[in-house]
């Protein structure tokens, strides 16, 4: 009937506009059981017990059974890590691959099953989940006794899967991969020509004094070839050619021409291609994005214009303005835009509204969000007014960063002075009271600036919300040191009490003293501009950041697995110097190019295995090489959209714009016209159109 | 009288046209004179002194007294260095001293007195070589005692300043210098904030076991803030982080935080500056260069309309046919562009030519040059011309090819055979044997090749000129090994005769043939483009490499006499590995950024002294971090146009392009107007023109 209908097409415009604000696609079922199913799982509720399973999943690493999270990485000291019982990790996991089943399912039903078999993601995700299980089974049947356990490895999928972001930077960075793979061909073919000159040019001689670069180097063809990738990342430049060079230094010119031809022109070729192809990267799929949201806003006219109480015109369709209103109602949005847009609904004051009228409608969604500050109070007494323009005036400011430096000064003399002294020696005295006096300037400032702006204009500032933070820490800290320790008179050297000693706490202030001191970035343009386009990074990088940490985490579980006991504590140092590190990996393994550059050196003294060679070869390829270069690309794609447009804002820069990568693009964007929004929407799979 | 005016306003159309040709600037004097001095100084003998007398005056740093140049750089066995007497080296300076000043007085004399005032560098060049004289005077007075002698740190000016380039070059780095400056404030500003932190985390507790990380790195505020500047080099990493990080995990964080904000986002942050300002370098220069050529024949065309038998028209200016062919006789220009204007002049059989004709006719200069192949030589016999076909065919090529890769192989093969046997054991028949095959296989292809093509054909392909040479030299060596030491058979083993040993013939036969397999690269798509990348990149970055020069031999001359006998041979290895290294700087100074690498590594254990450890962080700032950068930005610049342009040119690719700066950019490129060059005409100095 007309009203069950009814209520079924506003309930899709009210998803449709949902999708348009989340910029999901819209090619999911739309009756009405469905919609309800789709709102729920994509209620809040629901995603954050996925995005939770699925961190617990990956967290369950760090207490299975081969870890390695324990105080100290030093293998001659640190206790034995706790051991969970056989069951207890393994029933969590299967809790965690029960909620995926579920999720699968909702997300292949709520697709469909034509899509579901175009949908090659969705068929990767049953297909790991089926492996999974399989491996889950086997595991408990040999009583947790299995070391080999594959779905530790396939783990990361679950948050590959999960992101659409990640999702779109894994296909560009795959469109990337030939021509990355015809510069990694270069350097193979780069690497084995120069190998194969080097073991023609340092071959054995009969003086056996003579030949050390062969006896160390170049003594076969996998050595050749280690020394000469480990000289591609420069980690054993120049040990490599010191006994040749030392023998006749035209042997030099074999090195430099090696390196200058790999890591001058051949790396750095590969930051070109990345770069090139990354270019419009970030364009694209902003682009997509908007495609996504407007072709959501059409698809909820169309469904609205249907509506039975709509008089049916020939030419143009209309949407009445009592039925977006119903919509906007029930749709979940910011409640800002919400107000915006009812509210230019009743200024336009038009009963029936135009497709074109029912997007402009909409492009609240896409505006910039002023943020306005809070007035400061209104004074009647003229002397407050006097205070208020004192403490209000940006040079109180200035003054505050000036006191600022003077206390860094101070702790840096005091530091100085005291290098060298024994810890009985130290006198905490003067110190102490330096920072005393200053902390109750930051004090001082604080509440005069509040008293100045009004508490809630102060806060509406974060540079204010970062100094107010550090300064009421540093009060208390302060406070409780005096409670315990008394005030500060010379030779003002307590034992130890209570939770931390007095030495801890007179350093723990300094740090945040040096850390507050932060507080002067706003104040420099340029730095300003540099910091506001690495946090605008950081944003972009969030993708990048997830893939990382996916290939991380595989190689971390790979790591773990195939090196298992290969280190043991034999009280030689370069053992535990290797252990060190390959621990190191597994916990911070972004610490990346700099941790692979001294495996690679181990490598070169042939510490380890041909098979750990491999490995970490691979390894190196991966973290250092290609995602360093990525995050190049997209720093320089970042910061020279950011660096061009500083002339445009600069007038503009006393209102903080909330920005996000859709509106740095805003002007080069382009609208997507009628035609493809409705060809589009004429192809969707469950929704049929009466035009 | 009108003859002699005539004749001078030839010469003057001659030397613009000449200008006009070499984008030189056509401010200069243009009396009958001075034109036959500019004429001789820009005279290819001239300018060849010139640039003789620059690298003989660079070179002498080889042969004066604290230089290197030795076989072997460990000090324990190199012979001391020759040591020319006194007065030798001096009189070869004094006599380039005297061509730098003639060239100095020709110089300001020829832009004339009142540009010269306004010309820095012809001052600062006066004024160099007024200190060097002096110095040099003060040296030969004390007969060459003084150490001290700042007229060697002046030397690489005089290379400086005879390039255009290069000082069009520095003054785009200068105007890059404030926001590189900010970043290394910024850079600065965390070091330093990170190495007070380092100092309060780090500091020295009561158990001496616990605090190694201060003894070792962060003992005092320079010591801290080397570990740290080290760090940011990525050469001490990780040790620097072991001691504290086998004490506490957590302690990695600081490490973590440092290098990742140091290393990946404020370095990056340079290239990305140093690449957004050099974006527009190419272009800008190369409009620049055109804009001179268009002067330069405007001024021509201007100056030839005064002649005398011109008749005089008001409204437009003209230039007659005669008097252009008189000039084109004269000027000194590319053989094949004088026969292509002077046939376009004869095609157009007009009589008087406009500004614009003129300008038109001299188009010829900036066309590429398209080169063209001598044909195949026609064959009468039916054989022959299915010879000709068979080995004329790209299969033929390819067969080529696959028979080189093999020739590696089985090279590589005995490689891994013989990599462990003594060389009393190597048995060098079968390598022999197998070389002497593949060579003539070699030669019968260059034979055959040369019959289908004929001589002039093969050798107009630079990959037969490299194919050729390199067969004809392994035939000679081949043939002169067998002459020596007779034909290869089972236990070919003789002993050293001649000049070289057998292994050592074969070694360099082998050497030869893995180079030759280089002929591969045309035959590859991507690799032919990133080689005519490179190849272009080192064309563009002759300036650069020109100031990198002055940049290194400044600092290695100064290193010299800063660290001249400061390393001595105390068996000690670290010692003598320091001094390997100080050498190398001085010699092989562009294989920068790795052999810092190490310096640094150096000044964190502390073996060297402050002045040294401020000589090398600056030494690092500029050529590894500011030189680096430069060099990935232009290799972006180049690699993005020519990535961009492929598409347009790949139909065209059989016909090979003499390719140059100016041509990559010919569609971006703006004409002048001629309200541009007419302004610019009247503001000439010495120019008088006469409407």
């Amino acid at each position: 009937d007309a009203g069950a209908d009814n209520d079924l097409y506003i309930n899709q415009a009210v998803v449709f506009i949902e999708d348009a604000i989340q910029y999901r696609s819209i090619n999911h079922r739309v009756d009405s059981k469905s919609l309800w199913l789709y709102r729920w799982y994509y209620s809040r509720t629901c995603q954050w017990i996925l995005s939770l399973t699925i961190t617990v999943i990956l967290a369950l690493a760090f207490v299975e059974e081969p870890s390695s999270l324990t105080v100290t990485s030093d293998v001659r000291y640190r206790l034995p890590a706790w051991n969970p019982p056989c069951g207890l990790t393994e029933s969590v996991e299967l809790l965690c691959f029960l909620v995926f089943v579920a999720d699968v399912s909702v997300k292949s039903y709520l697709i469909g099953w034509k899509e579901f078999w175009k949908n090659k993601w969705l068929m990767a995700y049953i297909l790991t989940l089926i492996v999974s299980l399989t491996d889950w089974i086997v595991s408990l049947s040999f009583s947790c006794t299995v070391s080999l356990r594959i779905r530790r490895i396939l783990r990361p999928f679950f948050l590959l899967q999960n992101s659409s972001m990640m999702k779109k930077t894994l296909k560009s960075i795959n469109s990337t991969l030939p021509e990355m793979a015809s510069v990694v061909l270069l350097l193979a073919l780069h690497l084995s020509l120069f190998t194969m000159f080097a073991m023609l040019l340092f071959a054995r001689t009969k003086d056996n004094q003579q030949d050390k670069e062969w006896v160390v180097y170049f003594r076969n063809l996998p050595d050749s070839l280690t020394s000469l990738l480990v000289l591609l990342t420069a980690a054993n430049n120049p040990d490599v050619m010191i006994p040749a060079y030392s023998k006749n230094r035209a042997y030099s010119i074999f090195f430099i021409l090696f390196t200058v031809l790999g890591n001058l022109f051949l790396m750095n070729l590969l930051t070109a291609i990345i770069y090139n192809q990354f270019r419009g990267y970030l364009l694209k799929s902003v682009q997509s994005s908007l495609f996504r949201r407007r072709l959501g806003i059409r698809a909820a006219f169309e469904v609205l214009s249907t509506l039975k109480e709509t008089p049916a015109s020939a030419q143009q369709s209309y949407v009445s303005a009592g039925a977006l209103q119903q919509v906007l109602q029930k749709a979940e949005m910011d409640s800002r835009c919400k107000q915006a847009i009812l509210r230019s609904l009743k200024m336009c004051s038009c009963d029936q509204l135009s497709a074109a009228q029912f997007q402009k409608l909409f492009e609240e969604l896409d505006k910039d969000a002023i943020k306005q500050h809070p007035p400061s109070p209104e004074y009647q007494s003229h002397f407050m007014q006097k205070l208020q323009f004192a403490f209000g005036h940006p040079y109180f400011g200035y003054l505050g960063n000036v006191v600022a430096l003077a206390n860094i000064i101070s702790i840096c003399v005091v530091l100085v002075m005291d290098a060298d002294k024994q810890p009985s020696e130290r006198d905490d005295f003067f110190l102490g009271a330096i920072n005393c006096f200053f902390i109750l300037y930051y004090l001082l400032e604080m509440l005069l600036k509040i008293l100045a702006m009004g508490l809630r204009r102060y806060l509406s500032y974060p540079s204010n919300r970062f100094d107010g933070l550090l300064t009421v820490i540093l009060l208390i800290l302060e406070i409780s040191t005096f409670a315990v320790y008394g005030f500060p008179h010379p030779g003002w050297r307590p034992e130890f009490m209570g939770l931390l000693s007095l030495w801890d706490m007179v350093r723990l202030v300094n740090m945040l003293i040096v850390f507050r001191f932060l507080r002067i970035i706003p104040n420099m343009k340029f730095m300003a501009l540099v910091v506001t386009t690495l946090l605008d990074l950081v944003k972009n990088l969030r993708a990048f950041a997830g893939i990382l940490v996916v290939v991380f985490y595989a190689f971390a579980i790979t790591g773990i697995m195939l090196f298992k006991g290969a280190v043991v504590p034999l009280g030689n140092n370069s053992i535990i110097y290797f252990k060190g590190k390959c621990d190191f990996m597994v916990i911070s393994a972004h610490f990346q190019a700099e941790g692979v550059h001294c495996l690679l050196y181990l490598l070169s003294v042939n510490l380890i295995c041909r098979w750990a060679k491999i490995y970490f070869v691979a390894w190196w390829l991966i973290s250092s090489v290609i995602w360093v270069n990525l995050f190049v690309a997209l720093l320089l794609e970042n910061f020279i959209h950011k660096w061009d447009r500083r002339c445009h804002r600069e007038s503009l820069s006393d209102i903080e714009y909330q920005r996000t990568v859709e509106l740095m693009f805003r002007d080069v964007l382009e609208e997507p016209t009628e035609e493809e929004l409705m060809e589009k929407l004429h192809q969707h799979p469950h929704l049929q159109l009466c035009r």
